[in-house]
């Protein structure tokens, strides 16, 4: 059961990984079991015994295992069932979109507001939030009275512009120009002007494994093709793997979560970040960094966005207040030093401007201290619901699930048993009324099928919880159908 | 000086027509002069007499001259000095844009609002719209609660759809799905998500000339190129010439205003919508509609959209409440039978939703009649300021300007003498603190650089009759200069 394809080209160590890692997936190994001792692993593999050590301990680093003194390497138990290794894709090769007809699903059901919403990467409508937001757009009216209706500049209300430069300097410290900064539809409408601005159709994109699908759609529908750079759930990419893509393909740019990457919920560390911009500086490739998840940490540390490292590398900083505050007031800006005429240019020529009573109700919003005390009253929510829905996924799915560890934003990443389609299991849950995201669209070649994202942003009911019951049932149902087939 | 060209390739009668045109721009013929003879002129131009009559009587219907009973033709007057020859440029052939400089320098005075405001072809802020649109939107923020701030579904919210496809019912009699709706954010996204379902980088566009300059910054912005099709001030596109065009080059789609184009004001009789449709369908070109002017014809009549005409033509056909009511709420539209599933597909990749606070206002806003009335105050508004402003330039500007005669809309296009430079006028403007949209940028090699467009959509001032005494008279001061310039 433990040989190793010694063709294989990786290092020796990552070969142990690998192996220790299948067969814990497969249930050869469970939770509780001994991992061979060094000396047996070294010879069955035809390793040495350092090479063997390195890798158990990588292991441990990963949350797989546990050492015990005295006794050797233990798999750990299903509370620590983390997903910890990289994330990595059969193909590292520029490809094209093959997950759009399910992705169309999937929005149908996020559309449906007869489901149970665990479908869309959403934070908490929270009732505080929605009663100051509407008093304030109330004094707006009231103080703009018909200039409210008129066009905002280009680049957006300047009140909003500084206020979101201010709240970056008292959260991460970093001065930002108001100049630098231009207001958008929504931060999906930031990314598209941050790669309209650094990429023309048929450039490739690199893009972390597994990523955003409305990345995937956009740089699709711009002509572009994606790349997938393997992803590691404490660091995010892999700097020694995405440096080989970029010397194998010829991207144009990278389009990275840097804080609470959707779906894996990873935050690049500091030092990471500044490896990564300093990477990108060497090979002129710019950075779009996605940052809408910035201000969602349940630990309310801010880290500094790419942006204000100090590197002379072209980052294109996108946020939002669609995942903080009012998805439907579609405002999102991109910060950019390099670029900001560029986006300035295609701002006007894709969309003129941005709703202007919007803008000036945030402005007031973030100026009045409100938008800071919502964010204050909103994390311990979206903590808690990341809790429960922690430990119900624990209680009700099959024991080899393994499950992102959320801290912070509004969504758990799932790996299923490794038989599992989660498209099946996707359209089993819209007929119970359950809408999820399957994982095949948080990838360009559709290639998580045994993933699922939940989302925990919305206000807890009585339903999300029977909703989650009934998917764990599912799922041991779906694996253990799945199992009797194979033995047919 | 009437000598004739016999190498151009066009048909005799034209040449003559030019003849005469040429000489009246010049100031060589004055208003009242007696054309030569027929006789005279066949014998000098060295055509037959038929063809000179034939030229005379086209120059006839184009207002440029009279015929007298018994006396011959003559040279209108002043008053009737529209502007009526079909528009034309240098090349034929699809050009990337040339005068995105000066477009900048447009925008930096747009948005300024120390500035008189005649650059920009806004609507008037009435004031009683701003006071029902915001009693409703108060209204919907009671009603709706947090749900207000929630995400609007991809192709818009079903009640202002059905509103919308409810308007056109009422107001042209024709039955459009509301599913075949897809709400954008403003006119601009609208334009933006049609043209990108229709036509890929690399694709040739076709416009009108002159034509909006945001048309012509949006077909660059996506790598594509734009190519001119003769215009003429009374029916739109000459259809031959866009037959021509379309046998010349690759066309993939005509982007065409079918009522109130910006800034010639044309609106294409039904007939000839009909044969335009039916002329694209046999070549297989898509018609990308814009009709955001489509309400505010001054006689409250609203042209049948080429979309209801019942070819089919692919006709995606593009709406707006940015001219109308609320240019700050980004709320416009795409009509399409055929793309509306590509729509959907870029409008979710490129920015999700559009704003839903402001969609459920105009849907109220639609339902309880309050846009109609808006409609039938704004109306007479919008005709009173245009019959001031024409006076005005009648009063002020040189003899030999001719103007645009606006039958609604909010702009008036003006053809000054022709050794003029718009862009000079453009910058002593700014200075003087107005802005003014110089002719450059309504064609993408910058060929109208004696032209202005004015705006009369904001409200009358007194600031604005000033503007435009100044305009003329810099205007006159320039023409003497440059023709003093020229004697030297």
């Amino acid at each position: 059961m433990l040989g190793i394809d010694k063709q294989c080209d990786t290092f020796l160590y990552r070969q142990v990984i690998d192996l220790i890692t299948e067969n814990i997936t497969a249930g050869t190994l469970l939770p509780g079991d001994r991992l061979p001792s060094l000396r047996k692993m070294s010879k069955t593999a035809g390793v040495s015994i350092p090479t063997v050590r390195q890798a158990y301990i990588e292991l441990e680093r990963q949350r797989r295992v546990e050492s015990r003194p005295q006794s050797g390497f233990y798999v750990r138990h299903r509370a620590a069932n983390d997903i910890v290794l990289p994330t990595r894709t059969a193909t590292a090769a520029p490809a094209p979109l093959r997950c759009r007809p399910l992705m169309e699903r999937v929005y149908d059901g996020v559309n449906r507001p007869d489901l149970v919403p665990l479908g869309i990467a959403n934070p908490c409508m929270a009732r505080p939030a929605a009663k100051t937001l509407h008093r304030t757009m109330k004094r707006i009216m009231a103080r703009a009275e018909e200039r409210s209706l008129g066009y905002a500049s280009t680049l957006g209300e300047p009140s909003l512009r500084r206020q979101i430069a201010y709240h970056y300097l008292d959260t991460v410290g970093a001065p930002v120009e108001p100049g630098q900064i231009c207001i958008t539809n929504g931060g999906q409408e930031a990314l598209l002007l941050a790669t309209m601005a650094v990429a023309s159709p048929g450039d490739v994109i690199a893009v972390e494994t597994p990523t955003y699908h409305g990345m995937l759609e956009l740089i699709d529908s711009l002509g572009m093709l994606a790349v997938e750079v393997e992803t590691c759930p404490e660091e995010g990419v892999t700097l020694s793997e995405l440096q080989r893509t970029l010397e194998d393909h010829p991207v144009k740019a990278c389009m990275f979560s840097t804080t609470l990457g959707n779906p894996l919920g990873v935050t690049m560390p500091d030092e990471h970040r500044r490896e990564l911009v300093e990477l990108l500086q060497k090979h002129d490739v710019a950075l779009i960094e996605d940052d809408v998840y910035g201000d969602l940490r349940f630990d309310a540390i801010r880290p500094v966005p790419a942006q204000f490292l100090g590197s002379k590398a072209r980052v294109l900083t996108c946020g939002s207040f669609s995942k903080t505050a009012a998805p439907g007031y579609r405002i999102g800006w991109v910060v950019s030093d390099h670029h900001i005429d560029d986006i300035a240019r295609l701002k006007r020529a894709i969309s003129c401007s941005s709703g202007f009573l919007q803008q000036l109700t945030l402005a007031d919003f973030l100026a009045s201290g409100d938008y800071s005390r919502h964010l204050k009253s909103l994390r311990p929510v979206l903590r808690r619901n990341a809790e429960r829905m922690s430990a119900l996924v624990a209680e009700h799915f099959p024991a080899e699930t393994r499950t992102s560890r959320p801290v912070g934003g509004s969504v758990l990443w799932l790996e299923l048993p490794r038989q599992l389609d989660a498209e099946r299991l996707f359209d089993d849950a819209i007929a119970a009324g359950i809408s999820i995201a399957p994982g095949h669209i948080f990838s360009p070649c559709a290639c998580y099928t045994n993933f699922i994202r939940l989302s925990f942003g919305h206000p807890w009911q009585a339903s999300t919880e029977n909703a989650i019951q009934w998917l764990g049932e599912r799922v041991s149902q779906l694996a253990a159908g799945t199992n009797q087939d194979r033995e047919h």
